[in-house]
């Protein structure tokens, strides 16, 4: 561990000691229990030690050594077994499953910490002169296998840990920019905005452990994308250090400079270099912020809604809604005497049934709005009447304040399911909203196929998560009872299936969580074959050598993988 | 000339015929005649006969041309010298004063008409095995060189006229999404929007002789971009035709798919293929649409105000100011009886006087609302605020619908003054908020100097057209007095000293008018080596050959331009 720098489990999400209770939540081991038949309350397995792990040897040369030491000191160059099984994965639920089972892959050689942008450059110089592989590092939260060697890997393997360069470096306060290290995770940065009036409103799910350049890097998009805007929109410039160059890219607002380098760099995942610092958009902290919740008598009238708010006059911070089963599920996670699980109460309960709603059926919404006093009033008059045109109910804030403070729980609650023998993930897309619906349909059916085909219980949900003026993303959370030996083969199953029914249905591979190697069977079929030709011809032209992050994104398939189709 | 394909004069902008008028503008000649020392009154020399121009003769191979016609038929594979010197350059002043007199340059040997995706699938194949070069064609009115072969070229070149993918293809109305064939000219493809209900807003001010294509392949922006976003953020999925395939990006409302091939097609200019169909985002037409008109005291005034517009919480369609100079200038080409020289009227003057304004010193700003007659209300609302915080004026609807009626009638009167000795063009940055009233003060100086050292009278002034959280659009436009021989030594000075102040004060080379080869010596600076380095592996790795028009974007300066270094 390098002071100053975070770093999570070997095993699992987040810090050490911090996990999920269901205690205090009683609706949720019963409906656990309903939905896939897993007790949760029964006593679990704990975690084997690390020293069971068997640990590959570090294969780093004297001479790399040396001049790693030489470059960043002696100090910030770390071969021990544990930083470097911690930088052998990222957080998805294969990486887990694997971890946990002592499977560790190409475990990387040796873990660098550099502390300025020049070291990174000299410290990526003595790895291509080694012929070394690089793959930066930032709060490792990804899920895609972007942070993972290749299995077959000879070259010997230097992960770059960005965690040293986590400073707020200068905010334009004229222009609304600032200029951020990028090495720094989301509440560190937030933290120092936020002391000088200042916000970007960038809050994934992974903010706690995710970083500015690891946004960068994926083309992130946090909940309040709706107005802040996605990672792509919000960076305005940057500083990559490449093979022999350092590229960098001034803040602009706009550009016809040609084809966007910007844009080149953004979802480039390590491949034609490091990003050390950022320039971003930064907004003045609003005067309001408030999460109003709705209920809507079916996820299709909740989607629709959503679409009208988007297309509307206002200009909401948020607009979100969750199908039945994940209502379900946020209703069953609520505490004994919280808000949510409040939602649920009678009075309401009664209107719904007025109403001649479907209790099953009902989903839950969140819109959020921030500015002037007068202003959130305007708009949520705005969605008042969107909301009451779809048939949906005003709930009011409570629910919106804990979902709020609850936002970044849900990553434990996986390691929680798994060690109960449920494997838990996420995958995301994005349509024209035409087709928001029925890819949803589709998905919730060939899941549900998927699964009785296996032979195993199984459920999947989602939310609408990112709205736009002609589509939106949608957020599907998965769970499979499966504590068999084969968990990586049944991760594989539901992983393909929801993949596969995204390009089938006119959606992306993914809308924020990048490529990696998880997501590059499908790319051909998302961008097509020529742009899969273009992202390898951009590849190739900056690392020849192959040196950079290879594999990730143009890749004829992760390892395991065998093939992409599905019989749906 | 091709049926159904509108072809531009050869020595001007726009249809054969039309023109700019000064005599019902009685305040115009006294204006220019005061400013740059030019009697606009007096008689003009007619334009020189076409049949007095030496066009060098078509190097197009009978092979070729066979083949040609057998792809598009040889009704569309042109080869007479009025077609072919029409298609040798765009429309930049530097473009019009060449072929005016005569310096017609590597002319293309062949004008084709594909109309089909597939007839582009199958022309470009033949060319290339030919070794020609390909050159795509929109509207023609590109300013910065984009559309003409280099001076050298001693392979076949081949202009690819895109006229005849004109058509509206589908709207999926449930989305918000239009597949328009990328040949389409601005008018005709809202036209066709139109009939139906729906806008894509975007209306750059060669919206008239500009095409959907071309639009993409510069990265253009509208004079509503405000609202609607500039062509990178309408454009959400697109056809291009490439050597061996064909890209087909889907139309997606964001994703996380690896570095953007969107944005990479974006800004390309012909380098990495013709792109023969987008999906756009569409938009209903807005129940109502207004044009406020304001006065600023200063133009610092009126860019703060448009500043705390934009980061307000309004969500202005335009937001847009004029310095002092082009506000008078827009005051002095007011019709007699029209609105604009109204403002001028005794009441608003005695206002501005009675406020302690110098009326030499006043901007001209419009803001631009839509939406519902409630929406624009409470809108407008927002916005009289920030302009009575910034000390401005309202003054009405009349300026702005006067505005909207000539908003495409600019490029006629730059013919208007090169008959009279007058060279005109326009050229446009983005900076940060924090810059934009500093490198409008430090353009307007240096370019008096230069005009100063040259000995000639000229002037430029400028407006802020874009607006975005962070910066703002500033576009420049010059006219300098010279009927000498020696106008484009003199126009490359005035260019020079605009660009290399872009680039020195935190602007960029090009907010919406690309790059071709007019703009590609200030890349480096830009974008920094290593960004150009990008690009350029980018263009080899597609194009190995350098067939696809070729020295656009990446370059090491247009033929002329000896050095990009001035003085200041």
């Amino acid at each position: 561990m390098i002071e100053g720098v975070k770093q999570q489990k070997w095993w699992g999400w987040g810090e050490e000691g911090k996990a999920y209770r269901h205690e205090d939540k009683p609706k949720f081991a019963p409906f656990v229990k309903k939905m896939v038949g897993v007790d949760i309350t029964l006593p679990v397995k704990p975690i084997r030690p690390f020293s069971s792990l068997e640990v590959p040897a570090s294969q780093l040369s004297d001479e790399l050594r040396g001049k790693l030491n030489t470059v960043v000191g002696g100090k910030y160059v770390q071969t021990d077994d544990e930083t470097r099984v911690v930088h052998a994965y990222g957080k998805g639920v294969r990486d887990l499953i694997r971890v946990r089972n002592g499977k560790l892959g190409r475990v990387p050689d040796v873990v660098v910490y550099p502390g300025t942008q020049r070291e990174v450059e000299l410290l990526l110089a003595a790895a291509l002169e080694a012929d070394a592989v690089v793959i930066p590092f930032g709060g490792g939260s990804n899920i895609v296998a972007s942070l993972e060697a290749e299995p077959g890997e000879t070259r010997q393997v230097v992960s770059v840990n960005m965690g040293r360069l986590n400073k707020l470096l200068e905010i334009d306060e004229e222009s609304g920019l600032a200029h951020i290290e990028a090495g720094v995770l989301g509440p560190d940065m937030e933290d120092q905005l936020n002391a000088r009036g200042w916000t970007m409103g960038h809050h994934p799910d992974s903010f706690v452990w995710s970083t500015l350049g690891g946004w960068i890097a994926t083309r992130s998009s946090g909940m309040q994308s709706d107005k802040y805007g996605d990672i792509a929109d919000i960076c305005r410039g940057l500083t990559m250090v490449m093979p022999g160059q350092v590229l960098t890219l001034r803040p602009l607002p706009s550009s016809s400079s040609g084809p966007s380098v910007r844009e080149m760099v953004l979802g480039s995942e390590g491949r034609l270099g490091i990003i050390t610092s950022a320039w971003v958009n930064v907004h003045r902290l609003p005067e309001v912020r408030e999460l109003q919740a709705y209920f809507f008598p079916t996820y299709e009238a909740g989607l629709k809604a959503c679409e009208e708010i988007v297309t509307s006059d206002a200009t909401v911070m948020m607009a979100r809604v969750s199908d039945p089963l994940e209502t379900q599920y946020i209703m069953a996670n609520g505490k004994k005497s919280g808000r949510v699980s409040s939602l649920a109460n009678k009075a309401i309960q009664k209107l719904m049934l007025q109403k001649g709603w479907d209790l099953e059926k009902i989903a839950l919404s969140f819109v959020g709005f921030e500015g002037s006093a007068n202003h959130v009033r305007y708009e949520k008059g705005l969605v008042a009447k969107v909301v009451k045109n779809n048939g949906g109910l005003g709930v009011g804030k409570g629910p919106g304040t804990l979902y709020d403070q609850k936002k970044y729980d849900t990553p434990y609650i996986r390691d929680f399911m798994l060690d109960r023998g449920l494997i838990c993930d996420v995958s995301d897309t994005s349509t024209p909203w035409a087709y928001a619906a029925e890819i949803h349909t589709l998905i919730l059916d060939r899941f549900a196929k998927a699964m009785d085909d296996l032979g195993v219980r199984g459920l999947v949900f989602c939310h609408l998560s990112h709205s736009y003026h002609s589509g939106a993303c949608q957020y599907f959370t998965f769970a499979i009872a499966d504590d068999s030996d084969n968990q990586e083969a049944t991760y594989d199953v539901a992983k393909r299936v929801i993949q596969q029914s995204f390009v089938d249905f006119h959606g992306t591979v993914s809308h924020h969580h990048g490529v990696g190697e998880e997501h590059s069977p499908w790319m051909e079929e998302d961008i097509s074959p020529a742009g899969v030709y273009i992202q390898r011809k951009l590849f190739e032209g900056i690392d020849p050598g192959n040196n950079l992050n290879p594999g990730k994104i143009v890749h004829d398939g992760r390892p395991g993988v065998s093939s992409n189709s599905v019989d749906a």
